[in-house]
């Protein structure tokens, strides 16, 4: 089924209401992380897909932690 | 000194030009993972700093994945 798009509204309260299950790394252009403060109690993590939609995840899952792995380790492999 | 602002231009090559050194969790309020791509060969990492400025961070630095690490950590740890 299509990924649930979220309209990400940039206010200065939490920006992420669901978050999206099962996006896979090589769905992912980017990925931001923005920490918990004044604006938001809770750390959110906001994926930029291929297809240009922008989708909150839950970044409790321990899945954050191994996309953000291979992100960055997968840069460093490749030699140019 | 000032940390070095780097102007980061969003164009369809690598943006970061170099990177800044010694950028301390406390001063960040959110980091970008851009994923390597056809616009660029290598991971990039844009940290935006409390001060507004966005500086560009080694993605290789192990430093990295420890802020990413305290901040996916920390936003989990308060209750409201």
């Amino acid at each position: 089924g299509p990924v649930a798009a979220v309209a990400v509204v940039r206010e200065l309260r939490c920006i992420c209401l669901t978050t999206t299950p099962g996006v896979h790394l090589k769905m992912i252009t980017n990925l931001q992380v923005i920490a918990a403060g004044p604006q938001c109690s809770k750390v959110e993590v906001i994926a930029t897909l291929k297809n240009g939609k922008e989708v909150c995840l839950d970044s409790e899952a321990p899945l954050i932690k191994k996309i953000l792995q291979k992100m960055l380790d997968s840069g460093n492999k490749k030699t140019d």
